[in-house]
C-alpha cells in the first residue's frame, strides 16, 4: 500500500477558528483571546507534512483576511492550496475554555452558517481536487454539516474508489451536528469506499448498532473489528485509541489497530497536556504514515500513539514533531535535553 | 425637557464582539485578538452611566458564556439587564484591523444569523422593557438587521410617543445592511415618533432625498434641518458632527445642533486617537446628558463634542469618562496631568 | 433555615488589591504584577451570586479609581453595593510571589493604614445596610484591623439576632494582625451571635483553648465542635477543610461539617492549582449555599469540598463556577471537554 | 567647580514604586500594572551614572522584597547603595493612568505612611552618608514628608556648607503635600547653604513671593533669578526649563541658566513623548553634568534640555542615554537610524 | 518588459534574525525580544506575492529550527524555496532598539560568520535557481559579504544577461561591510548586467565618484541618471527615494524613476512610522511591479511610493499589502474605515 | 577552609545570551523570544552572592548594548565587575525550545566566534583579577572554547595554588565542543591545582577513564572518588548529584560529597520543573556555600541539593533564593504560605 511515486495526500473538511481565553481563564473574567485556525483534516495533513509527505488540502474559505490567514498557515505547511474554494461566507468558529484540575474545558461552538457548511456540492471540482493524489481523508463531521456536503462526501469516496485512490475515514462523531441515526446512515453509505477506517468501540455499537459483546475492552475491541470487516471487506485497516483521564491535564493513551486477522495494541503513554486539541489527528496522521509507508502494524500503532503522546506536549492544534522525534520517542523513551 | 425622578434611561440594540490583532497587526500576522464588547446603542447607554444617569439595557443575547460576559459587563457599569432577553443562537462579531498614517482601518463583519437578528419580534416584552423609563434610545442599524427586529423598533416608538417617553434615534446607515431605499422607508415611518434626531447632511440628502442646496457646509446643513423639522415638527432637537481625517490617528471634530429655530455649533477639536470606535455614540451620550438636564443647546453641543474628543483617547467602546472631565476639557481645556 | 423570600445575603469586610508578579517570578525579577480585588468576605459573596442567591456587600473604599474599579467588580456580580461607604483614604494591597514546587508562595502586606482599617463605627448604618438581608457573613480579620471594626462587626452580629437575620463567622486568624488572646476574646464575645461557625481544630485548641485530646483527627474535631456546641448552643452548623499540601501546587481537600449531632465528612478530592487564593472562601460559599437552600449536611460539605475543589482550577479570589458546574463534579466526577 | 577626584555624588530623597496601566488603560478597565522604581532624586543619580559619574544614593527602605527590587536596580546602575537604612514600613505607591490627547494623565498617591515619611532623623548617619561625596542633590519633597525629614534635610545641607561639599537643590513644590507658606518656610532655611539651586519662575513668585514683573517671560525670568541672587549670594547657578503642551503625547521644552551675572537660552526643542516621568529630573541630571565637568553655562542649559528631550523618548523614569547621545543630539541634531 | 508566462521572479539574498526589544525599550532594561525574519532581496519578493507575482527565494540558510522557520514563513508568502540551499552554520542576527522622537533606532550587527557569508559558490547551482525565472533582484550586501558571494552576485548576473533574463539591483551600500572603493568595484562590473538599477544620487556620487553638479536635487539627480545611463546603455531604468525625517516616527517620501529619457517624479507623502524596515525594499518591489506590469513610468513611480507609505504602517519587514490597497491610496488618498 | 576577612569568590567563564519562546512553543510557531543571560560560572557566583558572599565576575564581554546588559544584570547581584574585558565580537547565544511531557527541550547553540572565545590570553591581568579573592570558580566549558582560554584557566588554577586561594572546578563536559580525549588531557592537568571538585561518575568513568566497577551506584561512586583522591590528594572536596527524570518538568535530585574518607548522601527531592537551566550551578553554588562556611558534609551536601531543589522552582539561569530559604527547606519541609 505504498505511496504512489510523488502523488499526494488530500484532506478535504473544514478549517475553524479556535478563540482560547489565555491563562486558562474563562471567557467572562478574560479580555482577549488566543486564535488558532485548524480543523481535524487539516491537522492530519498538516502533520503529514510534517513527517515528510507531499500534501494537499481543499475546503471552502470566506473571501477575506481570515480566509487568506488559513491559506497562509497551510501554504507554510508546504500544503497544495490550489484546490481551495473561495466565497461568501464566514469562518466557522468554537471559543474554548481551557479546563484546569477538576474543571473541565467547555467548548462554544459558533460554527453554523460557515462557508462551508452553505456551500453547493457543484462549487468542488472533484476531478481536479483528486489528480496527483493517492490517498484522501474525510472525517464524519464534514457530512454532518449539510445535506450538500453529504452528497460531496459520498462522491469523493465513490470516485476514489473507481480510480483507485486509497480512503481514509474519521468517524468523529458528534452530537450537537446530527443523530446517531443519521451518523449510522451515512457510515454504512461510504464505509464500502473506506480503505482505512478510524472507528472507536462507541463508534460500532452506539452508532453502527454492533452487539456490545461482554468481553473485556480489548477483546470486545476485536470481535466488533471483525464484525466491520465482514460486513465491510473493503476495509483495510481500522484503529482507534483509549485515552484514561487522570486530570484535564494529565491523560493516559494506548492505541489499537486491526488488519483483519490480527489486532496490534501499543504501549500506554501517560503525559502532561499542553495543548489537548489535535490529540486524535495527530494519531491518525500517524497510522496513516505507517500504512502509507508500508510498516508493520506493530510498529504503526506505536507510531500513531507516540505521535499522539507528543501532539499533546505542543501548542496548537497541530502536531509539529517530524518523523524522527516520534522514533526517537518509541526507540530511546523520554529524553530530557537534546543539545 | 427633564428626566422624571429617578427614571431610567433604556437602550435598545444589539451587542457584539469585536476582535482586534493587537498592536495594529493584520489579522495574517497576528496569533491574538483583542475582544472588545459593545454596540452603538450599548455604548450610549454605558457613557450615560458613567455621566451619573439610571439607566437600562435591552437585547437578546446568546445563552452562553459570551452572553454571560456582555450582561456582566452592563452591569458593572451598573446597568438594568432585567430586560435583556436570552436564548439560542450566536453573538455577532466582527474583526477590526486598526490601520496606521495612510493604512485604513479595514472591518470584517461576522455579524449575520446573531441571536437578536433571528429572534422573533414577540420575544422582547415592550411594556416591561419602557416600565420606569423617560427617554429610550435606539438606531438605524437594529431595523436593518430583520423584518422582525424593523416591526419591533417602529412598535418600541409609537409606544414611547403614547406613553410620553422620549425617543433618541441615531440614524447610523450601513449599507452593508440595507439600501438607501431601504432605510429612507425606515426613516419616514420612525421620525414622527423621535423627539431627538441624530442625522447629518448624508442622512438627509442621501436617505430622505432633502434637495441638496448649493451652500456651504454649515448653512446647508441648517437648511436641511429646517426641512426636517417642518416634516416632523414632533422633533426636539437634531444633532450630528463633522469629522476631517487628518491621517488614521489624527482627526478633528465639530458638533452642530438644531432646535427648530437656531443652529449652535461646537469649537473644533483636533486630537490623537487610541480607539476611534464608539467616537460617534459618545458624543450621542453628550448630547442626550445635555437634553436631559435642560442644558442650552450651546453648551449642550459642546459638552457632545468634547465627550467625543475624550472618547478617543479612550481604549475599548464606551467611554470611560465622567461628566467632571469633560466639563474640565470645555471650561480649561487640556491639562498635562491631574496629581 | 431557608432564605427568607427574595432576601439578600450580606457580607461585610476589607477588599484590598492583589499584587501579583506573572508567571510565578518574583517581585525582584519582574517589572509588572497581575492586578486581583478580593476579600475573604466579598469572595464568599460573589460565589453565592454565581451560585444565584441576591447578594449584598458593605465596606469602606477610598474616593478613587481604585474604589470604582473594586464597585464595578463587585456589580459585575449582581452585588448591591448600596451600603459601601466611600471616603478618604488608601485601599490595602498585598503582594504575592506565587511559590512552584518546593518554593513556599511569599505574601508581603501593604495593608495598614487602608481606609476602612482608620474608618468610624459611625461610618456605617447598620439599619441601613441590613435591611433586606436574611443571612450576614463576615471573618474574624475585620475585628482585627481596628477598634472601631471589632465593636462594630459585634454591633452587626448583635443586630442580626435581634432581628432574625442569621450570622455566618470564619475565623480567619491571621497572627500578623492580632495575639491568640485578642483573637479569642472576640470569639467569645461574637459567638453567641453565631449561626454558621466556619472554625477548624487549630481555632478551638490554640485560640479557644480547648483540650485537644490523644483521638485522631477526625474524631478530634468532632469532639471539639460537641465543646463549642455546649458553649454556645446557638450555633447551628460549624464547618472546617483539612488541607494536605503535596506541592505548593498540588494539595488534597476534605470537608467537615457539624450540626449539633452528627459531624459529616466528604470525600476526599486531590488536584493541581491554578490559583490557591479564595480556596477557603469558595469552601464556605459552598456550605452557606447547602444551608441556605435546606440540603442535607452530607450534600452541603461534599458541595463544600467540590466547590472549593473547582475554584482551585481559576484564575483570581473568585469562584467562578456555578451551581451546575459543582454538583456535576459531585454526580459525575471528572469530565474532559464540554461541547 | 570641578569634581573632586573620585569623588561621588549623593542623592537622598523617596523611592516609589509606580504602578500604571498598560497600554494606556484607565484603571477601571486593567487588570495588570506595569511596575518602575523611582524617585526624582534617584532618577537624578542614576542618570548622572549612566553620565559617567561615580554615585550613591541614601535613603529608607522597607526590609522586605520591594526594598531588595529598588536596591537592585540602583546597583544596577552602578550607584553606592551602602548608606540605604532598611527597616519596618512600606514602599510609597503611586498610581498614574498615563492619559492621550486630550485625556490628562492621571496620578492617584498612596504615599502615606511610607518607610522614609515615618523614620526618625537619628536613623541617618550624615557623616558616613557624606564620607567621599563631593556633591549632594536634594528636592522639596522631602521635606514635606514629615518634620524628621524637613530637619534632616536642612542638616545635610548644613554640613555640606561646613565641609565644603556642594548642595544641589530641587524645589519641587507639590501642592499635595504642604502649603506655599510651609514651602516658604523650607526654602528660605535652606537656600543658604545651597550651591545650585532648581527653581522655577512659578517658585520664585508663588512660594519665595518675589514681585512678578510685568515682562515677558524670558525678562521676568532673568528679574527674578538677580533677586534670588541678591538674597542668596551662596547660590552659583539657578536654572528651570519651559514647557510647552502640544497635546498630552507632544510637548516643547526650552531651558534657562543663571549665573549670576548672564541668563543663558537653549534652543527649543518639540518631541513625542514616550514616558514623561523623570523628565525634569533629566534636565536636572544634565544641568548637573555641566557644572560638575565645568562646561560653559551655554553648553550647559543645551545638554540639560537635550537630555530632557531625549529622557522622554525612553520608557521609565530614568534616562538611560549617556553622555555621547546627547552630545550627538546637540550637535547633529535628530538622526534616524545608528548602525 | 512583460513578465513571461507563469515566470517567476527570484531574490537571491541573505536572510536574518531581527531581535527587537518591546515597546520601544531599550535592551538594557528589557527581557525579552520581538523576532522577525527577514532581509532586503526577501523583502522584496514577498511584496511582489502579495502583488500576485509569482515567486522564488534563494539562499543558504542553517539546518535548524532557525532556518526552519525562515522556510516556512517565505512558504506561507507562497514563494517557491526549492533553491534554497541549508547547511551548518549560523543565521545572521542583529538586534535594534527602536528610537522615539530625538532617540535614533540603534542596531546592533550580529551577522558575521553566518551559513551564507561563509557559503561556497558551489554549493549554488545557478542553473537550477533560475529555470522558469524571468527577472532576478539582488542587492550590494551580498557581494559584500564574501569573495565567494561576490563572485557569485556577478556570475548569476551574467547568466541572466545570457539567457534573457532581467536583473534588477539595489545598491544599499553598508560602510560596516565594506568600503566606498569595494563596492565601487562591484558597481562597475555588475552594472553592465542591470537592467533595472536601484541608486540614489548618494551612490553616483560617493561610490560611482560622478561628479556633483550644483543643481538642486531633483535636476542634479536627472543628470546624474543621465550619466549612469551613458556609461551602462543596458539600463532600462533607475529609480530611487528621498526621505525627510521630521522625527524617528514621522518622514516624507519621495521617488524618482528614470528611463533613459525622462525622470518621473511622484507626489511627496508624509506618515507616521510603525516600522521602518523594509520601507525601501517596499519601494523596489511597487517599482518592479509596475516594470513587470508595462505600467508607465509615472504611475511606476507613484505605485512604489505608495506601496512604501503603506509599508509604513505595517509591523515587520515585509509589505503585507494588496495592489488593490497601493492603487486605492494613489486613486483615492487615506480612508478612514473600509467596512 | 574559612573565607578570608572580607575577601571575594570570583567566577571566571561566559556569559551568553539565552533565547526561549514563551509559553513552551517551538521557535517554528513563536514570534518572539524571551531573553535571559547567564552562564554557568556566573549563576554560581549570583548565587553565592544572594547566599551573602562578596563576590567578583571575570570574562570578555562585547563592546555594546548586550554586553552593558550583561554587566548590569550582574551589578545588580552586588558582582564585582571591575575586571570583566570589553572588546570587539559578539556574545554568544543560545537558543531552547523547552520541551514538555514526552517532547525534549531542545538547544539550538549559535555561541561560535563570541568575544571570550576569540580573546587573547593577554587581555586578561591575572594578577588583578585574583587581588582580594580566596577562591576561583572555573568549569570545563571555557578551556573547551579555544587554545587561549585553555591556557588561561591552568595559568589561573597555577596562580590560585602559588598564592593560596581555593579552586573549584565543574567539569561540565560538551560532547559539542571537544572529545572526550581532549576533556581528560584538561582535567588531568588542571586537577593537581584543584580544592574543589563537581565531578560526576561519567566524569571519572568516560573522561578520566577510572575502571567501572560493578558495585551498585553510591558504592561504584565513592570507590571512584577514593581513586580520584589518590590521583590528586590536594583534591579536598568532590560533589555530584544524581537526576531522575520523571518527565521533562518532574524531575528527582539527590546529592553526594566525598571528603576523602567518607561520601555523605543527601535526602532525595523529587520536583517540579519550572525551569531547569541553572540547576547544576545551584548545587554547585550550594556546595561551596557549605564549604567556605565550614559546615559538615552532610549538611553541606543537603544545602547544596535543597539549593537546587529550589532553583528548579525559579524562572531564569540564577537561584535568587537566600541562605535561609534554603535552611527553611531543609529544616521544616515544604511549606505552603509564607505571610
Amino acid at each position: 500500500m505504498s505511496e504512489a511515486n510523488n502523488k499526494k495526500v488530500l484532506g478535504f473538511g473544514e478549517v475553524m477558528l479556535r478563540l482560547i481565553p489565555p491563562n486558562n481563564k474563562k471567557i467572562i473574567q478574560s479580555n482577549s483571546f488566543e486564535a488558532i485556525y485548524g480543523g481535524g483534516e487539516a491537522n492530519v495533513i498538516a502533520s503529514l507534512s510534517c513527517f515528510g509527505h507531499k500534501t494537499k488540502f481543499a475546503t471552502k474559505l470566506p473571501d477575506n483576511s481570515l480566509g487568506d490567514k488559513v491559506i497562509r498557515d497551510l501554504k507554510g505547511f508546504d500544503i497544495d492550496t490550489s484546490s481551495v474554494v473561495r466565497g461568501e461566507g464566514r469562518l466557522g468558529i468554537y471559543f474554548s475554555e481551557i479546563g484546569h484540575g477538576y474543571r473541565s474545558t467547555e467548548v462554544i461552538y459558533d460554527r453554523k452558517y460557515s462557508a462551508i457548511s452553505m456551500a453547493n456540492k457543484e462549487e468542488f471540482d472533484i476531478k481536479c481536487m483528486l489528480k496527483d493524489v493517492s490517498l484522501v481523508h474525510m472525517s464524519g463531521i464534514t457530512p454532518a454539516l449539510s445535506k450538500e456536503l453529504y452528497n460531496l462526501v459520498i462522491d469523493i469516496a465513490k470516485y476514489c474508489k473507481e480510480n483507485s485512490i486509497l480512503v481514509s475515514l474519521d468517524s468523529n462523531y458528534r452530537a450537537k451536528l446530527w443523530s446517531l441515526e443519521e451518523a449510522k446512515g451515512f457510515l454504512e453509505k461510504v464505509l464500502p469506499y473506506v480503505d482505512i477506517a478510524f472507528l472507536g468501540k462507541l463508534d460500532m455499537t452506539n452508532i453502527l448498532k454492533y452487539e456490545d459483546n461482554d468481553l473485556d475492552f480489548e477483546d470486545s475491541l476485536k470481535e466488533l473489528y471483525k464484525e466491520l470487516f465482514k460486513n465491510y471487506p473493503n476495509i483495510k485497516y481500522a484503529a482507534c485509541t483509549k485515552r484514561s483521564v487522570h486530570s484535564i491535564n494529565n491523560n493516559s493513551l494506548k492505541g489499537y489497530i486491526f488488519d483483519g486477522n490480527d489486532m496490534q495494541i501499543s504501549s500506554e503513554y501517560t503525559f502532561d497536556i499542553l495543548d489537548r486539541v489535535g490529540g486524535g489527528d495527530a494519531f491518525t496522521a500517524g497510522i496513516l504514515h505507517g500504512v502509507i509507508n508500508n510498516m508493520d502494524s506493530k510498529k504503526t500503532v506505536e507510531f500513531g500513539v507516540c505521535a499522539s503522546a507528543l501532539k499533546h506536549s505542543i501548542r496548537g492544534d497541530i502536531n509539529l514533531v517530524d518523523e524522527e522525534s516520534v522514533i526517537s520517542l518509541i526507540d530511546k523513551g523520554l529524553q530530557n535535553i537534546k543539545r
